[in-house]
């Protein structure tokens, strides 16, 4: 890890499948404007019911990055 | 969300086979006397363990409701 | 439960594939040296990213046992 | 308070005026079912936005009662 | 525990004694109206003074129970 | 929800007038660069204080914000 | 702040009217005593309910101030 | 409680007996010095062990008084 | 405490009498393995319920104890 | 320890140079009124930036001294 | 502090020769590409070890900035 | 970091001279029993007083090492 210094940004993920896919989209939108992902925490698992059945889980997760030297 | 008032109750789904399917039990069970579920909140995730497996997965969440007006 | 006294020790297991696959990954290393493994909490989800992708899911749980009367 | 229990129930109440108003509105809703309304504690102050505004607040609150002899 | 689905209440027992009989009297009330009680889990430990000495313990905890399936 | 991605950033507001203005002003400050301002969440209430009266109220708030398509 | 060194104290103020006020008539009282008072930070918002409605909001609050050199 | 004011301050009594007892020692010591004590609530339970066994309860707690008028 | 290092571990005692009893079976058990115990901090208290009375007290807490020279 | 009480107060110590420097001088600044302070747990660390340098460490701390018998 | 807005991100810096150093790195990190950087907040100080040293401090700060008006 | 499973110990190291060899000291006393030590989290830094001056600075840290395949 050397000197590097990173930046953490809090994102909240949705998914109707999985937790995982959920962590999986919110990776992905970040992806498209962000270099150097490194790594990820999750803060928050929630989600909305619908009809008595989940229909979105929505995780809060923290994505941590490298900043450009 | 005008001027509703909901509630919010704590359970513990369990499940054999998932987190994601224990949350989905405990709702389920919820559904039967409640009306309105709106959302819900993951507080803990634990489990028991039988022959060095786990045997069910415990979620404990809270449930969100509308009040009947 | 009678009078027994437990131990609980903090692991982190990972996985390539899911939350759950990590958590028994960690929970059958532990049962390779414990017996009367019980339960488990689970303290932290995270994971590593590259490439824009989950690469591995790691979390973090309590493990509790029974202590050897 | 000599040995009364007393129980705890958690509301989400909301207003567009203030955050005065949302802890109003959960208490008089709960008002309705409920003898013996005693004290609350906020656990929780959110809202929603519309057009860069705050269009409702919404708080999370415990409301404790002492139950029936 | 198979897939049971169980509900936590949050009560405040108290009493001049000590607090395990706080926690008890809270169990006993709470029996009157449920059954299945299966656990509890101490949230907090207050009291009120009278004349530079405890008057009350009171105490905060949730109480697990089985939903009837 | 669908699949959405959102964001959330922490701002701190302050006003001379009560909190609600701080809240507010820390929205509009926010609704300045970005669209799609959803939600917000208090963290923190806290202020400065001179000669005896509350100068400023200081209220950190997470904003939540959809991220464009 | 060069090399001052400041104290916090812990108040519970309380008024019929707002969160805000409650504020304000801690930080009175505690300026009958004390000089120099610098800032608040909000510990916990409760208070206690009459006939289904607040009577008393109740608002911890620590309290900062510089030691006298 | 009208509009009065309230202080809590922190301590740690000790007993080589009970955890109670530790409270009350914590209150009467307190009770030497201030008037109108009137809540106390637990912190932190700890204690230090000499030969395999507790040799002192430690209970840290607030303990809340009414500021003089 | 000049230079010396210590370590913490997680156990949790039982008692069907009371808190501190549950306290003293969990030390009692450390010291059969571990020299040097010195200090424990309570992280929780919970206990399961039979028959609407508690059957066990469960204490959680941590031992600290001096690693050897 | 046997059964004596202590106090904790809540400093915020500063200094320009280290996280040590201002632990030392909040403990320097409370030694000056009150005997018998036997040991500080840190709160939280922070600190004011002035062109983009940090220009004082700022730490709160919690100082517990003996009460007199 | 008049009724300006503030935001606040979260860094992680690193250094090998101390926590101060950490932090220093990550706000002159942060102070290459915004303005009135205005204070920081210690959020968690940690690091990795190689050859049982610590190779390298991490410390995760909340930093502070005035938006532009 | 493949399916590696890491355990996570808590360790209290103490200095007389800062923070950070609070820190090395409980590193390198873990680093004679154990192998694979990877990276460390610090949980609570306190310390004793003596003479109005830190006597002992106290650093309690997990440590993470790699369980042996």
């Amino acid at each position: 890890m050397s000197d590097h210094t990173y930046k953490k940004i809090e994102l909240v993920g949705s998914s109707q499948t999985s937790i995982e896919a959920a962590i999986e989209n919110a990776i992905a939108a970040a992806n498209k404007s962000l270099d150097h992902l490194d790594w990820f925490e999750v803060q928050e698992t929630r989600g909305n019911i619908i009809n008595g059945k989940v229909d979105h889980y929505q995780v809060t997760l923290k994505v941590g990055f490298r900043l450009n030297p």
